[in-house]
């Protein structure tokens, strides 16, 4: 089967892993490293396409265990297809569902069979299996599909993610397997966890596979940011130089850029969108909180040069009052602009590599900006990990 | 004091008392009869100030009472005024407050002083009079403004009505002495329930007054619907030609129709965008309730010829989508659709008038609209007065 992707450098950097590349699909070019805005339930969080091609992207990422949920994945292929049925006439693609079935809903067991879970919105009991996954995909219809996985959390034990790494590649199997449509890349998804050896073979195994792609899974769950950076080096440095490689789950400014330069060329998360929800606004110095008594009468943008629509049309003062008023438009003013901050971070680092310049660009760009604190983070995502049921009391990193 | 607005009828409907008038105010002009989309927190419900333009908004009205609570009228003044603030360069109206210190926060007492009561975002005790409602207005900056009334809920005795109605004329000279700038019109608010002595005696007394326009308050307040209309008419036939007739807070599809057909020249009211809120949307045949099942898989727009972003762009299964998944875009496409299809019937009415053709225009519109039974407009409508406090226990048309 001759793939429907096809993926080439452009430009690679002298001093680190960061490369350009070209992604062809079949609804359109993606110039990587590329940031997939997450259109979750076949929407970009209050944003309409015009408004999500505006704020630079070029493919969006939806989920395949929400759109299953509701409206139900023949419904949409009723509809035409996602493209159709949400308007976006650019690339897309979907992940399994695996990773969902695990945080989103009420676990139940994972066996060969597949992923037994809990529907979060009733209640109601389903089985997603390479092939159904697979399957749902199909009739979703986005250009890039992922194989089904088997994610653990960070703090597992390395025979249990060994048992989930090899599962996940019996999985693979049965996904490409399954595939009954030749219009749609397939992306194999890496597991091994922190664990070098099996990090290792999931690279050794997928590079012999006949996948369109790489996308990097069980990061971002917990481990320390340097850890998971050194997996991310250390895998991309596996993998062949001709096909994309996708860090699943990876989005906060930082992260973008110490991982575009281990070799990463697309990323997703719903960072961006989900802190604009509480106000969390990014800016090149870091994230402000535009609920702060101190923007009530700023009368500058959110950030001075941003082109976004937020800050060429608004002042913090009336973005400050939309939040404390409880306004949609502060949500939507926010999503715009903190999309646009990673999709424009991501241009310029595009440039930088083309202009052989992405070293310093890195450097300046991370001495100005200031993440947040690593433990705070850390706690926040143990939180959130332990609220979707994926770290059962007593487990994790923080215990 | 020579007026900031001008407004001539343009042309009369030989049958009816409609009329399309041209209603020139310093931030551009109006073409009536008009609807002003409510912007309540100088924000129109999720839109940008393009969308309201491009549904065919023209002038738009915000609150005083919430933004005097949040941020407050200093801090839109220190911001450029309203206008600057939220990035609408048309006309628009604020009204004064006092209904909505009726209807939104404890309302704690009436006095000759003015109105005392209690916020709804705090429980913090406030007070308007009838010079700082001006002054507040000031600050904030709009074209129109409005005096500070009295408005008492349907079912309320004579003498009761009577006392609001001459305490609201007291008020109003009041509001003339206090306004300190002259770039501001300033409309009379007529009050008299539903008595028609009362009725005339106001419009007697604001006829005598040097005010800008009239605004018709103290109706849509649990009345039923002909005797709303009844006043009206009344009321309109009594008000001079050459000034413009704002019927405040009334605003579903038939009762636009009707009024109009009894000479009003503008209306403001939340329902479109409020219903919108719920997936009620408006059609020429009346509301359909969007989350119902049968839009599960329609393929169609919510109205077949609807010239509206939502109609043009997407089918009703997405919309019955994003309302199920909880979705803000499925909120700003249903307040689209509905203000486009108020802010079309208002064009089509003025059309009808220019051509002679109101009556024909008024009677199809009516025998396809099906309204919302009136018996279920009136509970909803009594529960909602009652919630906020206008009605106590035992109080009301219902009872």
């Amino acid at each position: 089967m001759s793939s429907p992707l096809s993926f080439q450098t452009v430009a690679r950097c002298k001093a680190t892993d960061a490369r350009v590349g070209l992604l062809s699909t079949p609804h359109g070019r993606v110039y990587t490293p590329a940031f997939l805005p997450v259109a979750t339930r076949a929407s970009v969080r209050g944003l309409t396409p015009e408004e999500a091609t505006e704020v630079g992207a070029s493919i969006l990422l939806a989920n395949t265990y929400h759109l299953y949920l509701q409206p139900g994945v023949d419904t949409v292929r009723a509809m035409g297809g996602l493209h159709a049925f949400m308007g976006w006439s650019g690339p897309m693609l979907t992940d399994s569902g695996g990773f969902q079935a695990f945080s989103m809903g009420s676990l139940k067991s994972v066996s060969e069979e597949g992923i037994r879970f809990r529907s979060h919105i009733d209640g109601s009991e389903h089985l997603f299996t390479p092939e159904s996954a697979i399957g749902y995909q199909e009739r979703l219809g986005a250009d890039i599909i992922l194989c089904l996985d088997e994610c653990v959390a960070y703090g597992e034990e390395e025979a249990r993610v060994r048992e989930a790494t090899e599962r996940t590649h019996r999985w693979a199997l049965r996904c490409r397997e399954a595939q009954r449509s030749g219009k749609q890349a397939l992306f194999g998804v890496l597991q091994g966890g922190v664990y070098r050896n099996l990090r290792e073979e999931s690279a050794r195994f997928f590079t012999a596979q006949e996948v369109d792609g790489y996308a990097i899974g069980g990061l971002a769950v917990g481990e320390p940011k340097a850890e998971m950076y050194e997996v991310t080096r250390h895998v991309c440095a596996m993998l062949p130089e001709g096909r994309p490689r996708h860090l699943l789950g990876v989005g906060s400014p930082e992260d973008l850029v110490e991982c575009v330069a281990r070799g990463v060329d697309l990323f997703d998360c719903a960072l961006p969108t989900r802190i604009a929800r509480n106000g969390a606004l990014l800016t090149g110095r870091g994230r402000i909180d535009i609920t702060r008594a101190r923007f009530q009468k700023a009368e500058g943008p959110v950030e001075e040069g941003c082109d976004c629509y937020a800050c060429r049309n608004f002042s913090s003062a009336y973005l400050h009052h939309l939040f404390k008023a409880g306004e949609l438009l502060g949500l939507r003013l926010a999503t715009i602009h903190n999309l646009r901050f990673v999709l424009h971070l991501m241009e310029e680092m595009r440039h930088a590599i083309l202009r052989d310049s992405f070293p310093a660009f890195k450097e300046r760009f991370l001495a100005r900006y200031r993440p947040t604190d690593e433990r705070l983070r850390g706690e926040q995502k143990e939180k959130w990990l332990r609220r979707r049921g994926i770290l059962g009391v007593g487990e994790g990193p923080g215990v």
